[in-house]
C-alpha cells in the first residue's frame, strides 16, 4: 500500500469512548493484591483508604471488558488525542529493509510522554470523589509532570516528592511541575516523619524511589481529603493506558495493515500493556496471532532475568503485594539513564501473560539503545527518551533481520515520549563516557533470596 | 459552529504544494538590500557569494506569487505538517469569553519550533547545490537545533556559533545540535580572526549575536563549498515560512471560520510573517479584511519604538543594509527571556506593510507575558516558549475585550514553539526574580543617531 500517509491521524470523533479491560480476555487472570501483613487478598473497601474508590474498583474489576471514558475525560484527552501513528518512511529507507515500521508517538504533550493518560484520569476521579488533591514519587519526573498538568486541570492540589538526586539534577523539569501549580519536595525530606528519620539517620543521602513513595504515601495518609496515586504497574494505570492500543488498532485498520510484530519499552509495564491491549485481546480470543515483544534495560532486566513470585510493590514495604516478575523490591538498578525502567517488578497483568506464553521479553544494553536513539533522531526528526529508545532498538533489529530475509514484515513500535530532559545522557553518550551494566546471576540471586514467603 | 474540533488536522493531500509569496501582492515592495560599502542595490550574483544561487533569487524575487515547494522539502515537512490549528476551548472557557480562539501549535517538532520550516529549505538548497555545508549563529538555540535537523537529514556540514553565555548556561539545547551531529563552537571562539581578535581584546567576554554572526560569515567565506544561512529577517526565510499561514487558512476555510484578529509575535518577523501571509494576500488585493497584529518585547520595540530606515542586519556590519523598522544596529536589548525576540530590526517586508498601514504592532512587558505563559501551560496543556507567549498575552487581552463588549470574535494567533530549554526563565518568574525592563527614549535616540546615512 503506498497510499499510507506519514502520519495517521484519527478524527476527534474515532477518539475511542470506552477503555478495554484486557483483564476481561484473559483465562488466567493476574493474581490479587493482597494485603502485606495478613497475605489475604485486598478488597475494594481495603484499597480505597489509598486509593480513590472508583480506581480501587477498577483495579479489582477483572471482568468488565469496556469501561466507559467519562466526558470530562474525554475533553482533556481530546487536547492532545488522538496521538499520530507515524509510518517511519524514512527510516526504513535508511535502513534499506522491506519491512514496514510504524510507531505510536505519545510524546506530543507538554508531560512528554503517555503518563498522562492515566494522570488525567485518576486526577478525574479524585476530583469527582470530592478530594482536595494527591501525593505521588517521581523519579526520572515524566509522570510527576503529568500528574502536576492533570491536577492543574481539575484543579486539586499535588504534592510530589521527588528523589532528591534528580530534584537538583534535573531542576527543569521541576519548574515545569512547578508552572503547573504542583509542590515539588526534594526526597528524603523533614516534612514526613520517614523522611526526617532516614535525614537524621544519612543525612548526606541523595534519596531513593522507595523513599519518595514513603513519604508520598505518608502525606497521603496523614492528610484529610488526599490519596495516593501510581504511575505504573497498577491494572487500573494498564486500563486506562489501553487507549493507546485501541487508536493504534483503528489506525491500521483503518489502512488495513495487520502487525507482525508489537514492541514496546517496559519498565512497570504501563506504556506496553496500553499499547498491545486491543491485540493481545484478539490473541487472547484466538482471533489474530501477533509477536509481543517487552523491551527492558540490560541493568534492569525484571522479566527477563526475574522470578515471577509475589512481592512488594515499593522499597519501603508499605504498600501491598503483587505478583509479578520481579528482581527483589530493595533491588537498586545501576545508574542508567532510562530512569522510568528502573522499577523492580512488572505488571501483574504482563507478567501473568508473560508466564502463559503470551508475549516475548528481551534486555539490551544502554549503549546500543542510545544508537538506535541518534539513529532515530537524525532519521525522524524526533528526539526520543532514554526510554523509548529500548522499542526503537528492537523494531530497528528486527526491521534489519527483515533486510536478511527479505520479509516485508509489519512492525508496529511505542515512541512513549521525549527526550528533551535527558541530554545529560545524550552528552554521556556523544562524550564516550557511557558505560553498560550487567548485574550478575550472583547478585540477582541474592536480592531473590530475601523475597517475601507468600 | 460546534462541530469543529480541538485540533483542525489536515490530511497529507492538503498540505501547501507551493509557497505563497506576498510581495507578489505587495503595491509597494520592500525596499532592496544594498551593498553595505556602495550602497547599490544587491544582485543575485552579489548575494550568491553569501547564500545558495536559489536562495538568493528567493531573496530578490517580489514578482512570482506562487513558488512550488521541491519535492524533497515536502518529504521532509511531511514528517511534521502539516501542524494542528488548535480551538483553544479551554482557554475560552477560563476566559469566559464570548470570543473563539485559534492557534497554529508549531512546537511539535523536536526543534520546538517553526524554524524547521525554513531551515528544511535552505539545507535543501545547499545540497543541491553541491555544498558540503552551511555555517550559522544562534542565541536561544532554537534555529540552531532546526538547522541542525536539517543538514542531518540532507548529510550536509553544520556548523553553528552559539554566543557563549547560552553554551555555557544552555548546554542542553548544544547537546541537541550534537545529537543531529552538528559542531557547536562558544562565540567568540579561536576557530576565526574575528573571534581571536574579539578574545585578544576581551578574554572574559560572554560572547554576543553579532560576534556569532561574524565568526559564522568568515568560516563560510573562507571554507570552499560553505554558505552562510540565517533564520529570520530575510525574504526567503518568510516565503518558506508561508506555509504557516496557508495551512491555518486550509484548515479555518474547511470549517467557515473568517477571522477577525490575528496575532504573531515578532522578532525578526519570520513566524509573523508566514502566519499572516495568505491573510494579507486577502487584505493587499481588497479581497477580505483582518487585523493583523505584531507582538514584541516591551525591552526590544523595534517597530512600536524604532525607526524605518536603512540599518545593518548584524551588528558586526559586514552584511547588506536592509530598510526596516530598526532600533540601530549596536542596540543591545536587556537581558529579558525571550531570546529569540531579542532583534534590533524586523523584516523588511513587514516593515513595508506596517509602514502603510496594513497591521498594527504592539510592546509587551516580559512579567506580563510570563503571567499569560503560565496561564496558558495550565489550562491549555502546552508549555509555550517566552516567545511565543507574547501572542499569547495579547490573545487573552483581546479575549478579554470580547467578553466585556460580548463580541463572538475569532481570534487566531501563531503559538511558535515549546519552552522546554527556557525553564531558568519560568524558574525566575515563579520565584519572583522577574523584572521589565523598558528603554528610555533618550537611550532609543542615541542608538537611532548612530544608523548608517544612506
Amino acid at each position: 500500500m503506498n497510499n499510507i500517509p506519514y502520519k495517521i491521524f484519527l478524527e476527534e470523533s474515532e477518539l475511542p469512548q470506552a477503555w478495554y479491560n484486557l483483564r476481561a480476555d484473559m483465562k488466567n487472570k493476574p493474581a490479587p493484591l493482597l494485603n502485606p501483613a495478613t497475605h489475604e487478598p485486598m478488597s475494594v473497601e481495603a484499597l480505597s483508604t489509598v486509593f480513590c474508590e472508583e480506581l480501587a474498583r477498577q483495579e479489582l474489576d477483572n471482568d468488565t471488558r469496556e469501561i466507559p471514558i467519562p466526558q470530562e475525560i474525554l475533553d482533556f484527552y481530546r487536547m492532545y488525542r488522538p496521538s499520530p501513528l507515524v509510518r517511519a518512511y524514512c527510516l526504513e529507507k535508511k535502513l534499506d529493509t522491506p519491512a514496514h515500521i510504524y510507531y505510536k508517538f505519545e510524546g506530543n504533550n507538554t508531560s512528554g510522554s503517555h503518563k498522562l493518560n492515566s494522570a488525567v484520569a485518576q486526577a478525574y476521579y479524585a476530583k469527582k470523589q470530592g478530594l482536595r488533591g494527591v501525593t505521588t514519587e517521581t523519579g526520572a519526573g515524566q509522570w510527576g509532570t503529568a500528574l502536576a498538568m492533570a491536577c492543574s486541570y481539575f484543579d486539586l492540589i499535588c504534592r510530589v516528592y521527588m528523589v532528591k538526586v534528580s530534584y537538583e539534577q534535573k531542576p527543569f523539569r521541576r519548574e515545569v511541575m512547578r508552572t503547573y501549580g504542583a509542590t515539588v519536595t526534594p526526597s528524603p525530606s523533614n516534612t514526613t516523619q520517614v523522611g526526617r528519620k532516614i535525614l537524621a539517620a544519612f543525612p548526606d543521602t541523595t534519596g531513593s524511589l522507595g523513599c519518595a513513595i514513603s513519604e508520598a504515601v505518608e502525606t497521603a495518609a496523614s492528610e484529610q481529603g488526599f490519596r495516593y496515586v501510581l504511575g505504573s504497574v497498577l491494572n487500573q494505570v494498564l486500563l486506562h493506558q489501553s487507549i493507546i492500543g485501541l487508536e493504534t488498532k483503528t489506525a491500521l485498520d483503518k489502512y488495513g495493515v495487520k502487525p507482525d510484530v508489537i514492541i514496546g519499552c517496559a519498565g512497570g509495564g504501563s506504556n506496553l500493556g496500553g499499547l498491545i491491549a486491543p491485540f493481545m485481546g484478539e490473541k487472547l480470543r484466538g482471533e489474530a496471532d501477533y509477536r509481543i515483544v517487552a523491551v527492558e534495560p540490560a541493568s534492569c532486566p525484571s522479566v527477563t532475568r526475574g522470578v515471577y513470585a509475589y512481592d512488594f510493590c515499593d522499597t519501603g514495604m508499605v504498600c501491598p503485594l503483587a505478583k509479578m516478575y520481579t528482581l527483589g523490591c530493595d533491588f537498586i538498578p545501576a545508574p542508567n539513564h532510562a530512569g522510568g525502567l528502573r522499577y523492580h517488578g512488572m505488571s501483574p497483568i504482563l507478567s501473568q501473560l508473560y508466564a502463559d506464553g503470551y508475549m516475548e521479553a528481551v534486555a539490551v544494553p544502554q549503549t546500543r539503545v542510545f544508537e538506535a536513539a541518534e539513529l532515530f533522531a537524525r532519521i525522524e526528526g524526533i528526539l526520543p527518551a532514554p526510554e523509548s529508545s529500548h522499542a526503537i532498538r528492537v523494531a530497528v533489529d528486527e526491521a534489519l533481520k527483515c533486510r536478511e530475509t527479505g520479509e516485508e514484515k509489519n512492525i508496529v513500535f511505542g515512541l512513549t515520549g521525549t527526550g528533551y530532559f535527558d541530554m545529560t545522557a545524550y552528552e554521556k553518550f556523544h562524550d564516550g563516557l557511557m558505560d553498560d551494566y550487567i548485574p550478575t546471576d550472583g547478585v540477582l540471586k541474592e536480592y531473590a533470596s530475601r523475597l517475601p514467603q507468600v
